[in-house]
């Protein structure tokens, strides 16, 4: 080893640089249980005071990577291009911009996780359509997004295994809270799953990780730094999570607005967004010039029906029922519905949407803990939205689970979370800034 | 627990204040095996960057001490004084100062410690006297401090058993360097030792753990308020360890310099720090009224015998031969002897204490490793001290040791160690502080 272990830590503890191969030992002798779980849990705390450099940043992402197996697309045809959001409140924007951008012509194999804190994961939703397969050995994948466009699958344990052992492991020792650390979790991922180009939503805002702009930048910038350190094209949208994305929050229901966007019906902030997150898709994968050239193409493709078929293929391949795109009323409902209406008339000033998280998860939409059983048709249907009018008694929300002993636990969150003022108050601009 | 590990993590990480409880409760659980190294780590690692309040400070102190047994002095008639050095080269202050403070007065229950990198350790002195034992067990202990005045024994592992499980993990995880968790790692053992006072030596310069006056400052007044804090009356004196003290580095040749010392044959600044020294262990002790008050009464005890004496009888009840107080040649000496010659004329501009420590190490007299064996006889003696004049072939020091090729390695060593220039320049002074 070019530095002991000991020297690793104290350059960090220092603020001294730490050449690439040695950082990169560092994290290989932790994966091979040669530095133990108390250095490195050092070595993180240190990095929480000190930051990484971007070389830094790029050759602990790189020694994660290495860490496990890459997913090999080469025999995909046409430009790879993968789609990350850092997690928001109601974000089904992937059941959209993914066969969006693939109907126009670039190809997407993408890798994705389940829900975590009050945030819901893409396979969770995916899993809602009955049939639906998220396990998909690496040929299989391949085919099926020469064949369809895309697909969307599970990360194989065997991909970055050092990424679940470092995030355990800053998760007991109140590391988790660093633009390095969470960028190069991030990005490892995104790198091993082979995608030749990465385009990142970085969410901002009450309901995500990110709670102001400018951390939210610095992550971007940071993710971006180490994509193209890696050889990938990268681009970050910043985006607002003040409230919840879309209508609804809860799998099936989700999946069900994803499919109306696709069908040109959807809510205008989901559509928005999904178009904006598919241009820079299209730009990354060189199909398109640039963003404005894109929109025209994409707008084509949903009011052609394109997006939506793509969709239903995807689905189709893997082992879901595709006829959900023509009826979304397939998806899996609930035994109990109820509205919650509101306590007093006026505008809605603002809607806590981590609040509204933690009301899903009440409802058994996402988990407490992890391995929690998750309730496909659970969720909540926002009646109204930040700007909007209501009466008083007029339903602010509906809420869907399987008892009523969920539903009054979700009612008091739910409430909690609905600010109503006397006027209506401006939202904040849903799309902060691209940076490609 | 009033706070999870996590919390107490986070709260530092943050720069929150941790309450008392939770921080004990924090230390407990460690000692206990529930919190695990990895999260006391990163809970180190915080400390390093943001430091410990002294409330904090004192809390983490007292739960090391509530680790394990503490010494029950109180069978101990007069006032009890503990003396502690944080490490210096040839420092040999104890061997002169316990036995001078307990002839005339106080009681010294001296609990010391072996050698650690290039500083000496009090027990390994000792033990170069033939017969001499560090073992005691507490009743023997306060009995001889009754009938003698003072002993010097070695620390019982059942004493603040944190300490070493703390330390241990702090010199894998470059979590050493900080002010508050070096200083509650000196006085959690004083504490338990029982003294109802401890005097301080903290020193500074090249040859110790502190390397500027500021930082031995911070050190000393840290351990102060601990002291105080935990109820023991506490002072410190801050003094100079740019070269070695006295004349002499190694076991059996510090003990010679320590009895000449006693005899008022020693060398001027190890006489000198020993009477500050020791004078502030009669004024904490209560038994002069001052440093001023103090200070005849220990020279007069110096020039009538006493003092030296006491270290006969202590060395007597501990095993020892006490005939070497009147013959130190009776002391252990070595196969081989050899002068260093002076490269060239002028005068003594600098020694650099570590360097000279590190040649002691080389020739047997300390442990490059914690369990090496340690050669009594072999150290190093210093013919020029700073501000001397030498002569190009005149000796700087004698070199002690068991074979050639130890000195050969020490005398590279040392040569580089010392600086000599044209004219003779001003020494700093011995003792920069008392901070009582």
């Amino acid at each position: 080893m070019s530095m002991r272990p000991y020297d690793v830590i104290k350059a960090k503890r220092d603020g001294t640089a730490i050449p690439d191969d040695a950082l990169r030992e560092f994290v290989a002798a932790f994966v091979r249980g040669e530095v133990a779980d108390a250095e490195m849990a050092a070595f993180l705390m240190a990095v929480c005071f000190r930051g990484l450099s971007g070389a830094e940043t790029a050759a602990l992402t790189q020694a994660m990577v290495d860490s496990g197996e890459t997913l090999d697309l080469s025999g995909v045809r046409g430009p790879t291009v993968d789609k990350h959001s850092t997690g928001g409140v109601g974000d089904k924007t992937s059941l959209v911009a993914v066969p969006l951008a693939a109907s126009a012509g670039v190809r997407v194999a993408k890798l994705s996780g389940r829900s975590l804190g009050h945030t819901g994961g893409t396979l969770d939703k995916l899993e809602a359509i009955p049939g639906f397969r998220v396990d998909l050995e690496p040929q299989v994948l391949v085919a099926q997004v020469n064949r369809v466009g895309c697909a969307i699958a599970g990360q194989s344990p065997k991909l970055v295994p050092a990424d679940g052992r470092l995030y355990a492991l800053r998760d007991r020792t109140a590391t988790v809270e660093s633009v390095p650390l969470i960028a190069s979790s991030v990005m490892s991922k995104k790198i091993a799953a082979g995608n030749a180009a990465i385009a990142l939503d970085v969410k901002t805002g009450s309901g995500a990780f990110m709670k102001t702009a400018a951390d939210a930048r610095a992550l971007a910038r940071t993710m971006i730094g180490i994509g193209r350190a890696a050889g990938r094209r990268t681009a970050a949208i910043l985006s607002s999570m003040e409230q919840p994305l879309g209508r609804t929050v809860g799998n099936a229901l989700e999946v069900a607005e994803a499919i109306r966007t696709l069908r040109g019906e959807g809510p205008e902030d989901l559509r928005e967004l999904s178009l904006v997150v598919a241009s820079e898709m299209l730009v990354l994968g060189g199909v398109a010039a640039d963003a404005a050239a894109a929109r025209p193409r994409l707008e084509a493709s949903l009011a052609r029906g394109d997006a939506a078929r793509t969709f239903a293929a995807m689905i189709e391949a893997q082992g879901g029922d595709p006829s959900v795109v023509d009826d979304p009323d397939r998806l899996p409902g609930t035994a109990v519905e109820q509205a919650v209406p509101a306590p007093s008339g006026g505008f809605v000033a603002g809607i806590d949407a981590e609040a509204v998280g933690y009301a899903a998860i009440a409802l058994g939409a996402g988990r407490a803990r992890a391995g929690d059983r998750i309730d496909p048709g659970a969720g909540i249907v926002l009646e109204r939205k930040v700007g909007e009018a209501v009466r008083a008694g007029e339903p602010l929300v509906r809420l869907r689970g399987a008892d009523g002993g969920r539903l009054d636990a979700a009612r008091r969150q739910v409430l909690g979370a609905y600010r109503i003022g006397p006027a209506p108050s401006a939202t904040a601009p849903l799309v902060l800034e691209v940076i490609a």
